[in-house]
């Protein structure tokens, strides 16, 4: 019962209709994400420690973060990325299932007092505001430090040499020269003389924050399906594209969408004073911008040949999103 | 010059002198946890990021809580245990600051204000305090995901398996059914009705919330040593008998001793109603418990034969530790 809900919720992420460019290319799309982010949804519900004992309370609150929807966008990309070379799915599904553990945790932190305060996630009260302040602490803690335990598991995949490659690149793509570095920065006050608030520094802050952990997404599926060279390092340009596009939108739809339509939170860069895409390049320039990336990250998949419409329409999805 | 001050820093937590109860044999292991304590801290300086960069008040934040002292008592634990069994000194030592990273993210998530608000730790200011809540909460998430980075890279051992051996543990020990599953436990609210004041329960989640890193520490340096089963049952037995003491110690230690002896707030727990080792014991009960567990925990060393002679020694320090 619990799960119906939530499939409804993950449904409802990907609507197909209008506001989507290629009528048909997206809703097969929109179908796929959907399926996807079921198949994510199930597969936490059954890998996630269930609330009992006196500690219930925090498997509670990693279920709520972790259960409550979300694009699924990282999974989607480690699936689909190791699908183009045949990977086994349980592995692709585990792995997917962790990177978004990570992503979860990052976002129940992020949205804590002391970090951006947000009140909505998904549409949904944030973790600290459903329970409370120690408990998402403990909840991000918990679901950061599962994320390895998983990939560390032999059910994820036979050979041990495998899973240290996949704990020790999540953990580049998550720590102190991966996400988290790029959270410090974007926490750091708005410099009095502008310093730090030029393209290089704001494209760096975004490529670690959510770029690395989205590269090492479709790394995963480029590792489980043991891609070639080329295959990867196309995939790699591919991921750092799409990664920016992502922010770029993010930060277009932050000034352009209602907090509605986005389930979190809106204008809240610019009512933090906070530089970003969009106070950097103008909304005009940004768009451009995301268009250049998207015709650029579609370019880079055509040396896979002919399985690549999946990922190649997940750009259009990505640039066209509302959400 | 920062390892310098450091370096007196960890000497002077293990005095030699009236206090402790054998003289010379303790004299022997004040100075041999003092040099473990300035190797790791040697080690971590080494290992953590130098500070550079728009994130280096994250790097400069990992480092203020992972180098500014402390018992080392897990690396300790790990190097000593490792040795029985002639282990590799490097992947001991390795794997020893890994531990050290996520007993430090632990306490300065712990120290936050919406869980203890401890304003002292070490003798020294808690990272949120030196530093801000925003990156104190980002330096303990990065201290956490680092350890796995350590434990998966390939300098740590040759062997994947033993390092996915040493990913897995870690996790288990420190994840959602160990240590934050006992923090989560001790962050509830104490019961109108007295329930889960008993006995069982405040050891289930001391077990979870120290025990379960404690004696990770030494599986950590049974499995480096690749032990033989009955050592390593030995060891675990010790190991989770010496972390009970630990922590009755403490609870003990919170209403015996001064702020100023322990480097971090007294008096928490009675001040904050929480129910404890002491609390349902009574401190004559505690203490005649600390005993037992000591005899008991020297005891499962006798198997193990003439080397385990510092571990011996260990017990009566953490028995007889003002801190």
């Amino acid at each position: 019962m619990h799960l119906a809900g939530l499939r409804i919720c993950c449904s409802e992420m990907f609507p197909v209709g209008p506001g989507f460019a290629n009528g048909s290319r997206m809703s097969d799309l929109s179908r796929s994400l959907a399926a996807t982010a079921d198949r994510i949804t199930i597969a936490l519900d059954a890998l996630l420690p269930r609330p009992q004992g006196p500690e219930a309370r925090l498997f509670s609150a990693m279920r709520y973060a972790a259960l409550g929807g979300g694009k699924r966008l990282r999974p989607f990309l480690t699936l689909e990325a190791g699908r183009l070379f045949d990977a086994d799915e349980t592995a692709l599904l585990r792995t997917a299932c962790a990177i978004e553990c990570v992503q979860t945790y990052s976002l129940v932190h992020d949205d804590l007092p002391c970090m951006d305060d947000d009140d909505l996630r998904r549409g949904q009260p944030t973790t600290h505001k459903a329970y409370d302040e120690a408990t998402a602490l403990l909840a991000g803690d918990a679901l950061l430090t599962f994320a390895f335990e998983l990939l560390a598991d032999p059910q994820t995949h036979p050979d041990p040499k495998m899973r240290c490659l996949l704990v020790a690149g999540l953990a580049k793509a998550a720590g102190p020269t991966g996400m988290v570095a790029g959270q410090m920065i974007d926490m750091g006050p708005p410099s009095d003389d502008g310093a730090g608030d030029d393209l290089v520094t704001i494209t760096r802050m975004n490529r670690l924050k959510t770029g690395a952990l989205i590269a090492f997404a479709v790394e995963a599926g480029c590792l489980l399906g043991a891609a070639s060279d080329d295959a990867r390092h196309a995939l790699a340009r591919y991921a750092q594209d799409v990664g920016m596009a992502f922010q770029m939108v993010d930060d277009l739809l932050d000034i352009e969408a209602s907090a509605e339509e986005l389930g979190k939170g809106a204008g809240k860069d610019a009512a933090a004073g906070k530089v970003n895409f969009v106070t950097v390049l103008g909304a005009d320039g940004a768009r451009a911008r995301v268009r250049m990336l998207a015709d650029q990250a579609k370019a880079h998949l055509a040396v896979l040949g002919p399985r690549t419409g999946v990922l190649s329409a997940l750009v259009d999805y990505i640039v066209d999103r509302r959400r």
